[in-house]
């Protein structure tokens, strides 16, 4: 049996939040940081890392799509665990700078999303730039011209030595993020779990939806999240992902995926593991 | 009454996919260009145009959450057409380069994620940079040294001058965008519709969603798409969106919604358009 090296890989660089997920989840781990989403999975299934973290779900954007077309499509790796963060956006610059005279803003643009009102307000001139992470915005940011911020969490303007201008940018207070854990099996049951999965329909027609949910409600199963992905076949259908309370190995939840199995053409069950508790 | 001085706003810049759909919608519009999709929506409300349009849905990544998010919170335009439209991405550079050569690769993060396998097969070290659109993506290329290329429409590349070096690099063939047309009201029957709707629940409680679409299903309507997205006030809590078959004014359809309407916290409807046909 091949022992990982690493006990945690994540969606680097140091100083995203998916690198503070990480820290909360395990915060004894060797985190070993990759360069994408399929890239955390693919360290888990290939034995590279016990365990990763990725996003899934975000309060205001909704979900991560990579992250579930990955689970949907692409990967059999087990969820064991989630984690939830909240995202404080701050406003980052070189050094202390009049933000009049700033006329460019570097970062994710669903960081920019979330900043919207924020930025429309303060520079209702300025440029604009995407990265492709926040900790990225912040060394673009780095190499550019004193008149140019980027937006990034505390963390990552620490670690690369920017100053923190305006924190708690983002438009709404309530915006957090939920991570999941990936590994080769999913969680022992506590008594206070969730269990993922998803499914699609062979054929259309009135009330086939409808009709699937009651397998879940008739047991009294309470649905905590349902969410539509494309099939990516053709435009219209879809692959709907839901996460219900209870664990798979539960009476009533085993009977509901038992009997939701003979009326869709696809389905798959990407674990059980415990409800989220702050530390 | 204010009579608008343009057509057709939309998401520019000139070459975008919105304007290849808008050229569909209208080949005979005045359109006009805007920044973001909230200026389409302000346009029309405004009345400075008559009617604007924007991306709703793609076939591979999903949702696009800018629009159903200023659907649901944001603006009370109404939908009152949609377009369809293939997406093909090209590969392009500033003049015809041996691939070999090439070290980075600019393009809006959705149509880096399109053509991921491709990307990772050519070039595997290549430097993947962010840009706010297709057509945005074009311009700062042909601003960049030789070695970069980036992805966008065959027409973003005709009208910025740039040469065509592969198209057709997206991973999945049928790859096509669902745009819709707003306007200050919708439109009127034509025996081929769809309604557009969205609702959310006050309480939580197993069965509340299957019970709440039975109300189209025991009617025999429909389901055409259902898609859930963050209320935004709280993690995990989601406000609706489907598209039904048949126009609002249609006996089953207006019953169907004011049944609705008493199980829900907040429902409104978009609008009742004619389903596209392709010209």
């Amino acid at each position: 049996m091949v022992v990982p090296q690493n006990d945690l890989a994540y969606l680097g660089p140091a100083g995203t939040y998916t690198e503070e997920a990480a820290m909360i989840w395990n915060p004894n781990a060797a985190l070993f940081p990759v360069k994408s989403i399929p890239d955390v999975a693919r360290s888990v299934t290939s034995n590279e890392s016990r365990e990763g973290i990725v996003p899934i779900e975000n309060s205001i954007e909704g979900g991560v799509t990579y992250t579930l077309d990955l689970l949907i499509h692409e990967s059999d790796v087990s969820i064991c665990g989630e984690v939830i963060v909240p995202i404080r956006q701050c406003l980052v610059g070189k050094s202390v700078i009049n933000l009049d005279l700033i006329d460019t803003v570097i970062s994710h643009p669903q960081s920019l999303a979330q900043c919207r009102k924020f930025l429309d307000e303060t520079f209702p001139n300025g440029e604009m730039v995407a990265s492709l992470s926040n900790a990225k915005a912040v060394q673009e940011m780095m190499a550019s011209d004193d008149n140019t911020v980027a937006i990034s969490s505390r963390r990552a303007a620490e670690i690369y030595g920017a100053s923190i201008l305006k924190s708690d940018i983002q438009d709404r207070l309530n915006n957090e993020t939920r991570f999941v854990v990936l590994a080769n099996r999913d969680a022992n049951a506590t008594g206070k779990d969730k269990t993922s999965l998803c499914f699609e329909f062979g054929d259309d027609g009135p009330g086939i939806l409808s009709e699937a949910l009651t397998e879940f409600a008739s047991r009294d199963i309470n649905l905590m999240k349902i969410e539509s992905r494309p099939n990516k076949r053709s435009l219209g259908r879809y692959v709907f992902l839901v996460d219900i309370e209870g664990h798979r190995e539960s009476e009533s939840v085993k009977s509901a995926i038992d009997s939701l199995r003979k009326r869709v053409a696809m389905i798959k069950v990407f674990g059980s593991y415990p409800v989220f508790v702050s530390p």
